[in-house]
C-alpha cells in the first residue's frame, strides 16, 4: 500500500478555495501563484511520497524508544526528518528574515497535508517547530529571535510546546510550574510536564522548548500564567549547542497509536539549574501560547484530512482490487466490491469527508493569510471570519479523521484488523487528534462562547449571508440546484439555531455546543463543497481542465449536501434541547 | 480500573423487555422464573467480575502466541476458562440431554454480556463451541451427538466454525476446501482456512472445527456446500482424545485487537488424512452454518453491547473521580468533570445507546425463545420477528460500540490514548465486530432484500403496528409524552421510508440498505425503551422498587428518543436517494 498526493484536487482547492491568484495580489505573497504553487506541491509531494511515508510503518512497529533519559527515534525517522529539511521545506510558513520562505498558510495547508498523510507521527515534529517560530517571532525578544530562529527556521533545531501537567491538562490555569528571575533576567524553572510530543529525541542538534509557567508571586489561575524558551542545550557564544540545560526525560508514553513520535515527559530543574528566558510579557503566557495555539488548532485539523486522506486512499485501492461475488445473491459472476453499493456508500461518504474537511481547512487558512496581508476592513473581517472557523476545522477535521479511518478498515473486511495491512495504524493513529490542542468539547465551547459573539454576531451572520446569498444563485444551475436546495434549508436551519442558543443561559448553550459546532461545520463545508462545484461547472463550460475530474467534483459535491449535509436535521433537536436532558439523572445513577 | 455487572439494570431489562416470568409459562421453561435468573446472574457475575476480567489486560498485551503450530494462549486465559466451566456455565443454553442446563437465550444475553464485557476475547471461546452444539444437535446424527456434546456442552473440549477463506470472506459460495467420500462413510477433507477464532490453543483436550467444504462433484457456489465435523484428535473406543487428525495450525495473525483469543489459519489434510464426518444432508451445509451463524450473530451484538457497557462504565467513573476548573471560564471551583456539560452529553449518549442495545438483543433472545417455546401463530409470529431483528441486532448493537468505546477514550482525554489506561484496548477490541459474522453492510442487505419480505411483510408491518399503538398510549402519559412524539414521527418516517424501499429496483435498495438498518434499529430501540420507561412509571405509582434507578430509567428512555432517535431525520435521506449518488462517479475517479 502506498500514499499518492491527490495533486489534481490539492490544485483545485487551492486555486478555487484557496483563490491562490488573488492572494498573489496581496502584499508579502506577491511571489506566489498557482504555478509556483504547483511547482512546490510538485517537489513536498515527492518527499512525502517517497521518504516519509517510507518510514511510516515502520515507525509504527518500532515506536520510539527511552533510555536513561534519552530518545531513539524509529529506524529511519532521522533520515527521513534530514531530507524533509535540507529541501529546506522545514521554513515554509516563516518569514524571509530569518531563512523562510513566507508562503502563505494557504499554500502550507496543502503542503502540511501531504507530510501528515504520509507519516503524521514524524511530521508532527515539523509542525511544532513551525508553531514554536512563530510564538517566538511575534513575541521573542530580537537577542531571542537571532539567537533561535534560524536553527528553528532551518530545522537544525526542533522546538515544543509545554503546557500540560500531571495534575493540569484542559485546564491550563492549574498548572504548577514555577520561574524565578535570576540577576541576569534570565529565570529558574521548575517543574514538570507530561505528554510533551518529541520533547525529547535525537534527530535535531538541539530542542527549543516553549514552556508555560508561573512566576513566583504571580496570580493564580490563566491570568499569571508567563511563557519560557528552554532549550535542550544553552547556546555557546558562537550560538551553538553547548552546557546541557537542567531539563530531562523521565519517561515516554506507551500509546495507542502516534508510535513514532516521542511523547514524553520532561522534568525541569530536578538541580535547581533549569534556565528559561522569557517570550514577551510577564504574565501574558497565555496570550503568546495562543499564537502557537490557533496555528496548531488548524494544523491539528489538517492531521485530520491527511490521515484520513491516506485511508481513504488504501480503502479506494483495495475496494478496486479485492474481486467478489455478490454476496447473499448466489450469483456466480464476480465483480469488485468497489461495484457493491454499500462498499460504494462507504467510499462516497469517505470521499465526501475528505473533500468538505480539506476546503474548510485551506479556507479557514486563506483567512489567515487575509487577515495579515490585506488592510482594512478586508484584513478585519477575514480574521474575525478565520477566528470564527478555527474551533471548526479543528474539530471537524479530526471528527471525520476517526470516521473515515474506521470505515475504511470496514471497506478492507477481515483483513483490515490484520496488524500487517497498515489500515488499523490510521485509526489508531487519528484517535488522539479530537483531544489534543483542547479537546474537541472545548472547541465547541469556544465556537459558542467567543466565536459567535466576535463583532457582536456580525461574523457569524456574514457569513451565513454569503451562503444564503450563493446558495440562492445555484438554485437555477441544473447541475446545482438539488444540492443548494438543501443548503438553503440547512442554513436556515443553522440560524434559526443559532438565534435560539445566543438567547440560552451557559449552561444550556453548553450543553448543545458540540452538535452545533457540528452543524457549523456541516454547513460551512456544504458551502465551500458547493463553491467548487461552481467553479467546475464554469470550467466545464469554459472546457478548462479535465471535464472527468470536474464532473467528479459536482458529484462529490451533491453527495455531500444531500447525504452527509442532511445529518444537520437530527442535530438540531441536538442543540435545541438545552441542559436538561443531560442533568436529568443524578450523579449517583451513573456506575460508580 | 474495573468491571461491574448492572445487576438492577439487567435483571429491570429481564422483567420488562426480557418477559421473563411470562417466558417461564411456555413448556421448557418451567424452571426458570425472575429469582432464578437472578441467583444465576449473581454467580455468573461474580465469575465474570473476578476471574475473566482478571486476565483481560494481561490478555491484550501478551497475546496468544504461536510456535510450531502449537499456541499458548495468554497467562492465566486456561485457569479462568476452567474456573468458568466448572461452575458449569458452559452448557447454559444447551438441552439437558446434553448435559445443559437448557435456559432461555433472554437470559443467556444477559449471561453473555457479562462474559463479553469482562473479557471478549477469552469469552469468544464459550460462545463458539455454544454455537457448535447448537448446530451439531439440530443437524448431526445422533453418533456424533453422543460422541461430542457432552464434552463440548462440559467444556472440556472446545467448537470452531470455518467459512472463511483466503477467496472465500463474505464470499462463502466461492470456497476450494473439499471433501472425498471414503469408504467408512466419513470424508477426506482437504484445504485451508483463515480466521479460525480459538482455531488452535491450549486451554482444552480437544477441539471440534466445524468446517465449510464441497463435496467433489458438488455443484459450484453455496447450494453445493456441506457441513463436516473435523476433530483435533479423533475420539478413541472410549470416546477419548485418541489419534492426531491430520489438520495443522499454520499460524495466528496479529491483530488490532481481540489479541487475547487466536485467530488460526488452518490447514486441512496436508498429508490427506484429515477425517471429517458430515453434519447434516449433502450440500445442506449453508443451511446447517446458519443454525450457528444466526445464534452467533445475535452474540457478536451481544459482544458489543457488552464492550460498550464497560467502555461507558469506565467513561462514567474516571468522570466522577476526575476535577477540573470549568474550562475557558478563568473559573477556579474544581468541579468533577461528569458536570461539564460536553462531558455529560457524552456519557448520556453512552448510557442511552448502551440500553437501548440491550434492550434490542434481550428482545431479538426473547423472540427466538418464544418461537421455540410457544405454539401456533405466537411461536410463527415470534419466530419471524426474531428473523427480522437479527440483522439489526448484529449491526446495531456492534456499531454502537465503535461509537461508545470511541466516546469513552473522549471522556478521558489525553490519558485515554495512553495504553496502560486500559481504555484503549476496547476501541480496538471492538472495531472487527461491525466485520465478523457477516459485515454490517451484509446484515443491511439481509433486512431489505430477505426479511422485510417474511410473510408478505406482515412481520414489519406488524412491529411498526405495534410501535404505534404503544406510542400513542404513551403521548397521554406526561413523564412518557415528549419521547413518544418523536417516536410516533420517527415511526411514521420509517414506514413511509420502507414502502418506498420496497418499490425500488434491487441496487437503489442496496444502496440505501445501511442507513435503513440504521433507521429500523433506532425506531425498535427507541420502542423499547419506551416500553421499559412505561414499565418504570408503572412501577413508580407501585411503590415497587427503587425510585431513583426508575426515574434514571424513564430520563434515559427520553433522552434516547429526542437525542438519539431524532438521527432518523437525517437518515431518511440517505435512504431514499438510491444508487445515483453512488455511482455518479466513475470507478476511474477514485484513486488508484
Amino acid at each position: 500500500m502506498t500514499y499518492r498526493a491527490p495533486m489534481a484536487e490539492q490544485m483545485f482547492v487551492l486555486e478555487t478555495t484557496g483563490e491562490i491568484d488573488r492572494l498573489a495580489e496581496l502584499p508579502g505573497f506577491e511571489h506566489v501563484d498557482a504555478g509556483i504553487a504547483a511547482a512546490v506541491l510538485d517537489e513536498t509531494r515527492k518527499l512525502a511520497e517517497d521518504e516519509l511515508y517510507a518510514v511510516s510503518r515502520i515507525g509504527d512497529q518500532q515506536g520510539s524508544t527511552w533510555t536513561d533519559g534519552e530518545v531513539r527515534l524509529p529506524d529511519g525517522f532521522a533520515v527521513a526528518y534530514a531530507k524533509w529539511i535540507e529541501g529546506g521545506w522545514n521554513g515554509i510558513e516563516a518569514p524571509e528574515a530569518w531563512g523562510g520562505q513566507n508562503l502563505p498558510l494557504t499554500l502550507s495547508a496543502i503542503i502540511q497535508e501531504q507530510m501528515f498523510a504520509a507519516n503524521v507521527a514524524l511530521s508532527q515534529i515539523m509542525s511544532l517547530t513551525a508553531g514554536a517560530v512563530r510564538a517566538i517571532a511575534a513575541h521573542g525578544s530580537e537577542e531571542l529571535k537571532a539567537t533561535y530562529l534560524p536553527n528553528m527556521v532551518s530545522g537544525e533545531w526542533s522546538g515544543t510546546m509545554n503546557l500540560t501537567e500531571p495534575g493540569a491538562g484542559s485546564d491550563v490555569g492549574a498548572l504548577r510550574t514555577i520561574a524565578q528571575v535570576t540577576d541576569d533576567g534570565s529565570y529558574r524553572i521548575r517543574g514538570a510536564k507530561i505528554y510533551i510530543t518529541f520533547g525529547e529525541h535525537d534527530a535535531t542538534k538541539n530542542i527549543v522548548h516553549l514552556v508555560l509557567a508561573r512566576i513566583v508571586g504571580a496570580s493564580e489561575g490563566t491570568r499569571g500564567i508567563s511563557l519560557f524558551l528552554v532549550p535542550k542545550f544553552l547556546p555557546d557564544a558562537d550560538g551553538r549547542p553547548g552546557k546541557r540545560n537542567d531539563v530531562r526525560c523521565t519517561g515516554i508514553e506507551h500509546k495507542l497509536g502516534m508510535r513514532g513520535s516521542a511523547t514524553a515527559s520532561l522534568s525541569y530543574g530536578d538541580d535547581d539549574e533549569c534556565v528559561g528566558y522569557l517570550v514577551g510579557e510577564p504574565q501574558g503566557g497565555i496570550r503568546a501560547m495562543f499564537t502557537m495555539m490557533n496555528h496548531a488548532r488548524i494544523g491539528v485539523g489538517i492531521q485530520g484530512v491527511g490521515i484520513a486522506d491516506v485511508a481513504y486512499q488504501k480503502a479506494a485501492r483495495y475496494a478496486q482490487e479485492r474481486v467478489q461475488s455478490a454476496p447473499l445473491e448466489g450469483e456466480r459472476t464476480p465483480v469488485r466490491i468497489i461495484d457493491h453499493p454499500d462498499v460504494r456508500r462507504n467510499l462516497m461518504t469517505m470521499r465526501a469527508l475528505v473533500e468538505g474537511a480539506r476546503a474548510l481547512a485551506v479556507y479557514n487558512s486563506l483567512q489567515i493569510d487575509r487577515g495579515h496581508a490585506a488592510t482594512g476592513d478586508e484584513a478585519r473581517a477575514a480574521s474575525a471570519r478565520a477566528e470564527l472557523l478555527t474551533p471548526c476545522t479543528k474539530a471537524l477535521c479530526t471528527d471525520i479523521s476517526l470516521e473515515v479511518s474506521s470505515l475504511a478498515i470496514q471497506v478492507f473486511g477481515g483483513i483490515g484488523f490484520i496488524e500487517e495491512t497498515g489500515i488499523a495504524q490510521h485509526y489508531r493513529d487519528a484517535r488522539i487528534l479530537p483531544i489534543y490542542e483542547g479537546t474537541n468539547g472545548i472547541q465547541a465551547l469556544d465556537l459558542v462562547r467567543r466565536k459567535l459573539r466576535l463583532e457582536n454576531g456580525e461574523t457569524w451572520r456574514a457569513l451565513l449571508d454569503e451562503i444564503d446569498t450563493d446558495a440562492a444563485g445555484w438554485r437555477t444551475v441544473p447541475a446545482l440546484a438539488a444540492g443548494a436546495a438543501v443548503l438553503v434549508e440547512a442554513s436556515a436551519t443553522l440560524r434559526a439555531i443559532t438565534n435560539r442558543l445566543l438567547d440560552l443561559g451557559i449552561t444550556d448553550a453548553a450543553s448543545g455546543a458540540t452538535p452545533y459546532l457540528r452543524m457549523f461545520s456541516l454547513v460551512t463545508c456544504g458551502w465551500l463543497m458547493g463553491r467548487q462545484a461552481a467553479a467546475a461547472v464554469d470550467r466545464l463550460a469554459a472546457a478548462d481542465g479535465d471535464p472527468d475530474f470536474l464532473s467528479a467534483k459536482i458529484a462529490t459535491a451533491a453527495f455531500f449536501q444531500q447525504q452527509v449535509l442532511t445529518e444537520v436535521f437530527a442535530l438540531q433537536h441536538r442543540v435545541a434541547a438545552g441542559a436538561e436532558p443531560l442533568f436529568a439523572i443524578p450523579d449517583s445513577q451513573f456506575p460508580a
